[in-house]
C-alpha cells in the first residue's frame, strides 16, 4: 500500500528530508546543507536525488511505498504547474519544472509548495492548527513569514504569494524594507533587526536573542522591555489582519518565538486594546507546535489533500 | 418559473428593494426612508412587509414567481442561521431571526447578509468583478467597509465580519477611532473626517466633497493636496492587504469613490511605491460599477448561488 509520503523542506542553511506515515509520524529522517551546492542549481537537485536514495536504503523503504512527494521552497511557487518561480535566497531557480524533474527520477507524484504554506499545513493537521476551519500561521526568524488556511483550505492568492504578513506596513513612514517597500512589520521585528536592536540596548555585539531571554527570566529591564517592544510591533501589526480576516486562531512559530512566554502577554494585550470586538472575542493566539518538522508534515497533508491538481 | 428574487438593502437612512431577474436586470424598484422607524424594529419590519406587498403588486408579480428573498444590513449578520446579530446604527436589532420572520410572512426562502458583502457580491457577478475568482470591493463613505472573494466565494470570517478593511491600523499610534482601536484608515479617510479637514483647509463649514471636487478640476491646489493626501492614506492602507492577499483586483465604491479621477492615480502610485513586486504586478484598483443597485443585485448572487445552507 502506497501510503507514505516523502517530504523535502528546502532551506536557505539545511535540506530536512522525512518520510511521514499517514497519522503524521515521521518514520525516518536527515538533513544536507544547502550552502555547499548554492551555486549551482543541478548540483544541488542531484545531492538532493542522491539524499533521497540514501534515506529511503537505510529506512528500507521502497520507492513503491511512497504515495508522493512534497517538496517546500523558501519563494514563489506555482503549484498548478509545479514550478518554481523564483528563490530570492538561492541563486539560479527561476522557472524550474521541479515537479517533472522529481518524477523522472522517481516516477513518483510530486507536488511543491512555498515553505511557509508548508509549515502551515503541517501546523493545521498535525500541530497547533488541528480541527480549525481558518487560521494564520506566523512564523518568526530572519523573515516573517505567513501561511492562511481561509475555508478550510491553503489560500495562495492569485499568484501564489499570499501570507505575507511580514510585509504589513505598521506606520506610513517607516524604514526602508528589502521588500522595496517601507515600514514593513519585519522592519521591526525580523531577526537581524532584533540583534541591532540588542546591540544598540546593550553595548554588546556577541549578545544573542537566546541570551536576552536569559536576562528576561532574570528580571532585567532592559531585555523585559525589548521584548515588550517586539511584541507591540507584533501586536500592532496582527491588528489590521485579525480586523480584515476574523481568524480564530493565529499560530506563532520559528526562532524568535521560542521567546513567547514574554512576547504572547504583550501581543496579546495590544490586540484586546485595538482590534475590533467580535474579531478579538474570538480570537486565541497560540505557539506553534512542530517546531522544525511542520514542513515536513505539511509535505504529507499536501500530498494526502492533494490541495491543487498539476494542470 | 420561479427565477426572479426580491433583494432588500437595509441602510442607515433607506431602505431599498428591487426585483432582479436571473440577468441582473432590475424590473421594479422602490425605496422607504428608516429613520421613521428607527424606534421600533417591528414597526420597521412590518413598513418593510407592506413596501414588499406594494411593490409586487405594482409589478404584478406574484410571490409564487420569487425564487428567493435577499436581505442586506449593517451590522454583524448570521447568514447560517439566518439572524441578525447586532445593528450598530440601527436600535433594537440584537438577535433577530429575520429570515424565519420573512418566510413566515412570505413563505419565501430568505437569506441574510452583511451589507457590504452584497455589494460585494453584486459587484462580483454583475459589476466590475465579472470572472474574477479573488478581490476585494471597497466601499467609501462615513464608514470604510470592505468585502472579500476569496477563491471563488465570500469570505466571511469565523465570526462573519471578515472584510472590515476601515479599521486596519496606518500608523502604530493614531487618532481614536469609533471600533475601540486608534489609528485605523478610516480614521483619516472615512467622511465625517474629510469633512473636518476641509474646513481646516477651506475654512468654509458648507463646502461638501463634490465642493472641492470642482476645486479640484479647476486647478485649486489646495483640493487637489487634499485628493491626493487622502489617496495617500488609502494606499497606505491597502498597501498591507495586498501583500497578505495577493489580490488581481480592488474594487473601490460608495460616495467618496465618486473622486476617482483624482483619488485613484495616487492610490495606484502608493501602491507602486510600497506593495511587494509579484503582488503589484498583477493588481488592478477599479471603480465599482453598480453604484447603488450593488446591494439589490448581490441578494440575487446570494439566492442564485445559496452561498450558504441556513442550519
Amino acid at each position: 500500500m502506497k501510503n507514505l509520503v516523502l517530504g523535502i523542506d528546502v532551506g536557505g542553511t539545511n535540506i530536512k528530508l522525512g518520510i511521514v506515515d499517514d497519522n503524521g509520524r515521521i518514520l525516518s529522517r536527515s538533513s544536507i546543507p544547502t550552502k555547499s551546492y548554492n551555486r549551482n542549481r543541478n548540483d544541488l537537485i542531484k545531492a538532493i536525488f542522491a539524499e533521497v536514495r540514501r534515506l529511503l536504503g537505510e529506512a528500507k523503504i521502497a520507492f513503491s511505498k511512497l504515495k508522493g512527494i512534497g517538496i517546500g521552497l523558501p519563494g514563489q511557487i506555482d503549484p498548478d504547474k509545479g514550478q518554481v518561480i523564483f528563490l530570492p535566497n538561492i541563486p539560479g531557480w527561476e522557472n524550474v519544472s521541479l515537479c517533472k524533474i522529481f518524477e523522472k527520477e522517481f516516477n513518483v507524484p510530486t507536488l511543491i509548495e512555498n515553505d511557509v504554506n508548508m509549515i502551515t499545513l503541517g501546523e493545521w493537521r498535525f500541530g497547533s492548527g488541528k480541527g480549525k476551519n481558518d487560521l494564520l500561521c506566523m512564523t518568526l526568524g530572519t523573515g516573517v513569514g505567513g501561511g492562511l488556511i481561509l475555508d478550510g483550505q491553503l489560500y495562495r492568492g492569485a499568484r501564489f504569494v499570499a501570507g505575507e504578513i511580514g510585509h504589513i506596513p505598521l506606520n506610513e513612514q517607516g524604514p526602508a524594507c528589502s521588500c522595496g517597500g517601507y515600514g514593513c512589520l519585519e522592519r521591526y521585528v525580523g531577526n537581524r533587526v532584533l540583534l541591532k536592536k540588542i546591540v544598540q540596548i546593550f553595548g554588546d555585539k556577541e549578545l544573542t536573542i537566546p541570551a536576552v531571554n536569559k536576562l528576561a527570566q532574570q528580571g532585567n529591564k532592559k531585555a523585559l522591555k525589548f521584548f515588550e517592544e517586539t511584541a507591540t510591533h507584533l501586536g500592532n501589526g496582527l491588528v489590521g489582519v485579525v480586523n480584515l480576516l476574523n481568524p480564530p486562531l493565529i499560530i506563532i512559530g520559528g526562532g524568535v518565538s521560542h521567546n513567547h512566554k514574554f512576547l504572547f502577554p504583550t501581543i496579546r494585550k495590544v490586540i484586546q486594546a485595538r482590534a475590533m470586538k467580535v474579531q478579538k472575542e474570538i480570537l486565541k493566539i497560540i505557539h506553534a507546535k512542530l517546531g522544525d518538522d511542520a514542513g515536513i508534515l505539511g509535505a504529507r497533508v499536501l500530498i494526502s489533500e492533494n490541495l491543487r491538481k498539476r494542470k
